[in-house]
């Protein structure tokens, strides 16, 4: 049995290696490349492929590897944007994805973003750049205090609430579907405005759909506390970067913690030499500011996550070729 | 009644507004100066005074407060080293400080470090100055993949395992005097070099004493695990400086964050216009590196923290001028 992976980095081949060694019956094969029609033939003598890439695949290069006689995909991650289910379907291939791979990554790092708006990190770093050693009048907040509105109450959602409880801070959280532990603590409020009427900082963990994208505009933000504090390690579309621009320069919003952007790909994943050569006029505004963190969309980029998603889609792909059903199988018929 | 209070920053005002307006029979006054035999005499007609500083308390200065027939002085802070106990006995004054204002504040702080540490914050932070927006190779570990372990289950102790079991991480603790619920929870090592062992991230919350001055030193990061992150949020005399710097060097510590430093008056509290410029060899080469975040002894430093310090101190003063006897009157006789 042999299956080869695409596109593998350097930080995820610990995890690859830890599962060939827990595999001495599977040959594993890798490279750093993407799967396209010039590299898929390095593909050849594999029963699988485990792949991740943010670039289309496109039909020329699962045309390869089903020559090949290649019948299943794994991807690492959750989405399976890039794949045209017509050409899966039409070339009879099984596709895997990996749904959740560490709802902690991206908790964490959303509660780390508000204390370090809530402790003013950025204005105590550039003191430090400025050899300043007061502390005052560089005051904080503490978690404690805060009451936290949390939007979407799925796998992250939830972690970050529980996190948050450990701090002693005050939760409300919104969702569509209650989910009953969450009900059972009396954290739900009924609607979004009386979610912003009662945050100080607001946390999104939904998912974009047509019906949420620029959820946070100015009509949100104008039913917001004073001095709130927004926070996205969700999706960048879910807020209107003009409505958090005109918030910030009014003081109607304190900060900003940001690991997702509208238009992140002009910006995010490419090295512009400095804050000033960010090639997005909105983007560039927003990283200069002191009370705004700007991370590059790496909320999950720990060494658990990257473990599990190669874990993860190395064995469903294995379950593929030995004849299962994982349960992580996209239905690629919707 | 009059109250004068000394050394009035101007974060303090808003709560020293709030103490006033809740005490309409108390006529307040307050000085940014702080209480030196030139300040005192400001103190006239008032029944006590309450203040804050890190320069000694003069004999010359209390004298004053004598002469105006002030009995009772009421500190904001914990530690009254600043006085000589002897003066105030003969000059027959009663103190009182604040024992505990806010362990949340040092608390959050420890844990926040802690957060930027694992999540490699500092480099992100230069990558971003630079326009990088990469994610890779810069990888994070999570919180609950950690055991941390806790010196000292006091007040602060206590608060920073709250949050961290929140998180998920697994805590092991060490204390002289084992607190009851740690107790009962099983948390509790019988030494420190099992502590060192087990620990990923070792965290200090124990007073200084003469006994455990440079606790952290070459022997005892010898016991620690290779990659161990250590935050000193305690006294900056905990930690041997020259064995931090040997064991990052090394590579035998991952990482420290610290708002204490051995020597830190040397430091802080003041202004070098760059890195380059901090006046102690140590702390300079500490400051630069990127897997170090120094804060300023800033860790108390919240608004909750400063509100407590105003009230209690206001309210241990008055209870004095009205003859009672609070939980918090310095003990001058030992
Ligand atoms: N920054 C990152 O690196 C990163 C990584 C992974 C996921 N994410 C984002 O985080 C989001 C949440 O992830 P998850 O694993 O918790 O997903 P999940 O599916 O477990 O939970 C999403 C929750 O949102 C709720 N929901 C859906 N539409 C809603 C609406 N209009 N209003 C309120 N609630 C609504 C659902 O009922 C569900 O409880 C993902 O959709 C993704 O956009 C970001
Ligand atoms: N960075 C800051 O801004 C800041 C602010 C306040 C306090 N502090 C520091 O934090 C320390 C802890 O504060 P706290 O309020 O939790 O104090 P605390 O008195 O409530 O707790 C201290 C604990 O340390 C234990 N202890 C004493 N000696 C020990 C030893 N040799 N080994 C192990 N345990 C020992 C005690 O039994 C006690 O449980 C203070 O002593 C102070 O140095 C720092």
């Amino acid at each position: 049995m042999k299956i080869f992976a695409y596109g593998i980095r350097e930080d995820e081949q610990p995890s690859l290696k830890k599962w060939e060694t827990a595999h001495p019956d599977v040959e594993v094969g890798f490279t750093d490349y993407t799967l396209t029609a010039d590299s898929a033939h390095l593909a050849e003598g594999s029963n699988g492929v485990v792949t991740l890439q943010t670039s289309p695949y496109t039909r020329d290069a699962l045309e390869v590897l089903h020559q090949l006689g290649i019948k299943y995909i794994s991807i690492r991650n959750v989405g399976f944007d890039n794949f045209k289910f017509q050409d899966l379907n039409e070339l009879d291939f099984t596709l895997t994805n990996v749904p959740v791979y560490s709802p902690n990554a991206i908790a964490e790092h959303a509660v780390i973003l508000m204390g370090r708006l809530l402790r003013r990190v950025p204005e105590f770093d550039q003191k430090m750049d400025n050899g300043d050693f007061t502390w005052s009048p560089t005051i904080g907040k503490e978690y404690r205090e805060q009451t936290v509105g949390v939007v979407g109450t799925g796998h992250i959602g939830r972690v970050v609430i529980q996190i948050l409880q450990g701090f002693g801070a005050k939760v409300v959280a919104y969702d569509v579907f209650h989910n009953p532990d969450i009900e059972k603590q009396g954290l739900y409020v009924d609607s979004l405005e009386e979610l912003y009427k009662k945050a100080d900082i607001i946390t999104l963990h939904v998912p974009l759909f047509d019906s949420n994208k620029h959820m946070i505009n100015d009509d949100s933000i104008a039913q917001m506390k004073d001095g709130v504090y927004i926070i996205n390690c969700a999706r960048g579309e879910l807020v209107d970067t003009d409505a958090l621009i005109k918030g910030l320069d009014s003081g109607k919003i304190a900060g900003a913690g940001l690991d997702v952007l509208d238009d992140e790909n002009s910006v995010f994943g490419k090295v512009w030499s400095s804050r000033e050569n960010i090639p997005n006029e909105k983007i560039r505004n927003l990283a200069k500011r002191l009370n705004v963190i700007i991370t590059p969309h790496s909320a999950f980029y720990t060494e658990t996550a990257i473990h599990n998603m190669i874990t993860t889609s190395f064995d469903s792909n294995l379950a593929l070729i030995e004849g299962e059903k994982p349960q992580n199988i996209v239905d690629t018929n919707k």
